[in-house]
């Protein structure tokens, strides 16, 4: 389904249902922990808060984040390797503006996040799909799809885990296999772990240690903190790949804007914490309910169910089965933005509330 | 000066001097108008701000563009016309990246905004700067400027009036003369007015009107309303081109921060209203001062001052006299950063507090 039909369909399902139910966006239903939303900051204690930030990040913001990579991945991060951006979207953005050139082909494993394939296009790249989670089953099987793929103009690898869309973790075994392949055909990793904090049955294993030589990882307060609209994340990777990335950044955003950083900031310390804490529980809770109704496995992280729903399109085919999810107000991501994925759909467990979620999970369950 | 080099001598000059003067940015010294900062916007007002925002921008902004759109250019804009960007940077990131492919070249009439030409490149683009304020003197004179640039892979016009660097507004008929070239050779018209609040003289003439079908226009909140930080414009431009623009800022930033735009959005009325008028007061005011001081022309509009040193250069050429201005607090843009001018230089006027600048400005005239 085109981008500008489904539009159409979502148009006319919040028109019309009594009740819309948008499982298709990837979004929470929580507000920010107290003290780190733009309310809390004043020009009083911030003057020139409303002016330009420096293009690398705000000074304390990059301290803390240097900070956290240290503590979390084990690797001497320094400032140098760290870039604050518009989202891990304008992260990836600026990585791939900075280290793709047009024609060059990038490898990305699918399913994927959407917004990657469109990425690579936006910088003339060539968005190469793997299938990787559900189509191989072993470390050597994901080795041999990424070695398959390889030609004489790839140039990087993406791959994202937890994963949108399938709320899987891609195992570290098949994690270390493919970072093998990328390392002995010389290529970039670009590393998506927006859901790093959003892993349900274990810790989340970081992937530039791995590789950190080649690997760049985007990280995102949207996804950790529910604050997705302040467009704030960053980027840590090799310091000669950085200034490449930073030029991009600096030329598609300038830099990211100066309060949402300073809210970043914020967050990163006591009170996002807890807000975490509160926000796995419960994304964990609602995840394994809507995976229990819908007799699916339940996720392992992120905040997405994916389901085959072959069995069930008639000849109308998944457009037929959106429309008629549509007028019971379910509204799903349709399996083609991630891939090449015609019966799949999409469902985000966390965009409101739970106790609607389970509503309109019910209901998409009677249709099943 | 490389960039690199440059950042190095602000850092020095910070660390040794006992009074800076950071001419070389482009930014104000006042706060935003009250009502319309960050502090002003509360989740209890505001539930979900702090979510993403609808990608074309929030409907709400969007019409009060529209709106005003219509009043000042006559023409009958329309919503699928406008797209809410990360800023004007932003925006015509996603212009040149929607319009533009590899090899393709943008004509950039010179002094240009620096950011222009890496943008261009950024999408591996071709900039060719065409020297038109202080190379040509009359409408035939820059027709003529522009029609020898243009080669078979020239495919739009960029040009940046109220201009920065040199605070000089494009004469109606130049601009006239040049819409018709780009007109007959087919171009886009990439027309960046992001200082049409700050015209001394006159009013600020539109380019859309002259050619709406191929003119996509670049405006910003951060210039107008002193909120650069927060990362918020909007490009104007012909319906059928705007699908390609908003593809590339969506795969750039994915949407424009919504509390930026919530603040822009209350800003379009009368308070920020109040505020151009106050500013506009007081940028003419130390502009014509810092003018009269330095023995220049002074500024038509934006909030810079371009000056030639090259009578005051030795052997150490631009870089010697910017280390000169440095050791007295002073730091200026080199002028390369503007295209082919290597002793010319930029001030802004408006970074810090008038009479911060006219005492640094006399320091510099001291220097002249």
């Amino acid at each position: 389904m085109p981008g500008s039909v489904y539009s159409s369909l979502v148009k006319r399902v919040y028109a019309s249902a009594s009740e819309v139910f948008p499982f298709h966006v990837g979004d929470t239903w929580m507000e920010p922990a107290a003290g780190c939303r733009m309310e809390d900051l004043s020009v009083a204690e911030h003057p020139g808060m409303h002016r330009y930030a420096p293009v690398a990040g705000l000074p304390g913001l990059v301290d803390r984040i240097v900070e956290r990579q240290r503590a979390r991945t084990g690797l001497a991060v320094e400032r140098s390797e760290v870039l604050v951006t518009a989202g891990a979207t304008g992260g990836l953005g600026a990585v791939v503006g900075g280290l793709v050139a047009p024609g060059d082909e990038v490898l990305i494993c699918a399913p994927y996040w959407p917004l990657i394939a469109g990425i690579v296009r936006s910088f003339s790249g060539v968005a190469v799909p793997v299938p990787l989670i559900g189509a191989v089953d072993s470390a050597q099987g994901a080795a041999q799809a990424i070695r398959a793929a390889c030609t004489e103009r790839t140039v990087a690898l993406y791959v994202n885990t937890p994963n949108n869309p399938t709320g899987r973790i891609i195992p570290a075994d098949w994690m270390a296999a493919m970072v093998d392949v990328a390392t002995s055909e010389q290529l970039w990793i670009f590393a998506d772990e927006v859901y790093e904090d959003y892993v349900y049955a274990a810790e989340h294993r970081y992937v530039r240690p791995l590789a950190p030589e080649r690997t760049l990882a985007a990280h995102s307060f949207s996804k950790a903190y529910g604050m997705a609209g302040n467009r704030a994340g960053y980027v840590v990777g090799p310091a000669q790949a950085m200034p490449h990335v930073r030029k991009v950044g600096v030329h598609t955003v300038y830099s990211t804007p100066t309060a949402s950083q300073l809210t970043a900031e914020r967050v990163m310390g006591a009170a996002g914490d807890d807000w975490i804490a509160v926000a796995r529980k419960a994304y964990a809770e609602v995840g394994r309910a809507a995976a229990e109704l819908l007799g699916v496995e339940p996720p392992e992280g992120s905040t997405f169910l994916w389901m085959d729903v072959a069995h069930l399109l008639d000849e109308r085919g998944l457009n037929g089965f959106l429309e008629d999810a549509g007028e019971q107000g379910l509204l799903l991501a349709p399996g083609p933005s991630f891939g090449p994925y015609p019966t799949h759909v999409r469902l985000c467990f966390t965009a409101v509330p739970p106790e609607v979620t389970l509503r309109g999970v019910a209901r998409l369950a009677a249709m099943l």
